[in-house]
């Protein structure tokens, strides 16, 4: 057995941003050597880590030599050079989530043929190789509008993908490799956070709920648990182990799922790593999402997945007519209300909707921490000092 | 009002131990830069501030040199030069705690003259320049045995402090200024959090029972809440709010007391920083202590110190018969138990008794953490690797 506590252990992550960030925190707390790696030399990794690397994380002899100096190596975004990290299994160097299972997600078209493979449930789609071919294919009646665009790679934060509804909307559309989805009308999107070590252990996080604003298309909380009925939460529940076990992945998998007008819930995506859809882990579940991936990569014991307390989590992103040095607007205000938590990213230059950090709400009575989400929501605003 | 989130302010920090670490997790929230000067280059802060110098802290110039580049000032030890501290806060640093209640703090005998002035209930006692002047005062029959020794200054976790039974026992105490206190028997050992910033909001933890060994005296578990009635804990809470106002203190001020058998509280002594007693918050408040220490001493508003769920916090100390490099072992089998969190401070040294992490047991029901608590303090162990 590694002795991981307090030892010559290391543990390298590739990517330094909010969500590595936040896995430090646990490293710190189990005082497990970390090497961390990023493009920015102001990644919010950049201290709390034990020692840090600026590096392009696509280029195969950075990521190659700097997953030498690791024991175990992790990342927290998924644009990592795979190749790289299939040279450093074949030298026996651990990487979790693994590479083929990175490759397999990378790239959405891939992603998408996996589940038709495993007959998983996900949306009917197409994939063409460039835009030319959707356009014919659109000519030719094979796919209809509407229809959703989805970039093969690079889709990253909404962008990526479109809701394609008239002939403009195709003539917008850029070049690249992509899917045509069918545009299926849902009831909710949902999300289950799986974690599964290497011994095979696997043990999921309640499903939640992302409730959008009314009007604009846009995510406004994650809420957990998800206000659905119990029989819908097993059976997303269920499909996302399944997903989980298909991939044989180990460390975190965040599963996207609609619920349909039927009760059906398909795949939407998933992602390797912790999630946005986790964050309110940190206030409300027994043990976060953060220290789980942790637990699940270095194949120690998973811990509980229940909440203590309901949670709903708020993003924080730059106001849109705001760019340049960041301040908090009344974040004063809405520290004074029970059970709220701002987590402060550490980005120093704000942008038009750019992730900043989040807010955490957690109450025992869920429908109170709503009703504090949305002052949450309707005071504190991410400007810049000067305009 | 000061930005303090992302911005250029500066929180320093005196002492970079467990205490300075896990108030670092809280800064790194809400991206608060801080400075942290330690005498040894392998304290546990050292990564996770944004800036740690090495230095002594007793020391008046390199207290004032470090300081002086700090806009606000705390410290997480009372081993701090107060002269210096006096200095910074006339050149208008904010100090807080200030140099005024550490100073009443620091020597023990000045703490017990203030309860007597301020007539807040403590243990009857008198005070001695000298070991020569105790034992006169004990052939004078003014003192008798038994009775507890104090030293006045350089306590810390349990030396300092000893329960004189007999003369022999009076023959091995040492040199310098001291208290005699009479030995009241007690039914339990309580202590209460108390929470106060600047504009004078204050907030009060639940109260904590140490929970001892049935034979020897020794701390096994610090319990929340207590298990006692609910005017004793009342009666407590206020008792540690008004030790709170009459040292005008500013920031986390952890009040020991005994429950005697007559039901009266008395003050023990007083700890102005985040103490051991409410590490079980991490994992059980709404609010932790350190976050709450950080929002109290930057004049942020107060968080909720109610708890989410029952705490059970036992420390993780060294194994008396070993010494050198540090490890846990069985900490995988106690990871393996539902709600158990183990914190390892990241000493690379154990020696007999040092305290080199601690464990968090949370359960809705305390009475099952209770049961784990047993069970994690049977099995994990710090040993060294190489006895």
């Amino acid at each position: 057995m590694v002795n991981y506590f307090s030892s010559d252990f290391k543990l390298g992550i590739l990517g330094g941003g909010q969500l590595g960030k936040m896995m430090l925190y646990e490293t710190r707390k189990y005082d497990i050597q970390t090497l961390v790696m990023d493009p920015s030399d102001e990644a919010p990794c950049k201290i709390s880590c034990n020692h840090f690397e600026q590096g392009d994380l696509m280029d195969y002899e950075t990521v190659l030599k700097f997953g030498r100096k690791a024991d175990v190596l992790t990342f927290e975004i998924e644009g990592v050079n795979v190749e790289a990290l299939k040279k450093l299994e074949s030298e026996g160097i651990k990487t979790y989530p693994s590479a083929s299972t990175l490759e397999k997600i990378q790239n959405k078209a891939v992603q998408k043929k996996f589940y038709s493979e495993k007959q998983l449930p996900t949306a009917p789609f197409k994939v063409f190789d460039t835009i030319e071919d959707l356009k014919n294919s659109l000519s030719a009646k094979e796919i209809e509008i509407p229809f959703v665009w989805k970039s093969a790679t690079g889709g990253y934060d909404g962008k990526g993908v479109s809701v394609i509804k008239n002939a403009e909307d195709v003539k917008k559309l850029p070049e690249g490799e992509c899917i045509a989805e069918q545009l299926i009308p849902f009831k909710n999107e949902l999300a289950v956070i799986v974690a599964r070590n290497p011994s095979g252990d696997i043990k999921t996080y309640p499903v939640v709920e992302m409730e959008f604003h009314p009007t604009a298309n846009q995510v406004e909380y994650v809420i957990c648990p998800a206000r659905i009925e119990n029989t819908v939460a097993e059976k997303a529940r269920v499909l996302a182990e399944k997903v989980s076990d298909a991939f044989q992945h180990v460390g975190l998998l965040a599963v996207e799922m609609f619920q349909t007008e039927d009760d059906d819930i398909l795949i939407n995506e998933v992602a390797p790593r912790p999630h946005n859809s986790g964050h309110y882990s940190i206030e409300a579940s027994y043990t976060n999402q953060f220290e789980q991936h942790i637990r699940a990569i270095l194949d120690l014991p998973l811990g509980n997945t229940e909440s203590k307390v309901g949670g709903i989590m708020v993003n924080l992103v730059g106001d849109k007519d705001h760019e340049g040095e960041v301040q908090y607007e009344n974040i004063e205000e809405i520290m004074s209300l029970d059970g709220v938590t701002p987590h402060i990213y550490g980005k120093k230059i704000t942008r038009p909707f750019r992730k900043m950090g989040h807010v955490t709400i957690v109450d025992k009575d869920l429908s109170k921490a709503r009703e504090v989400a949305e002052k949450v929501k309707n005071s504190i605003k991410v400007i810049s000092k000067n305009k």
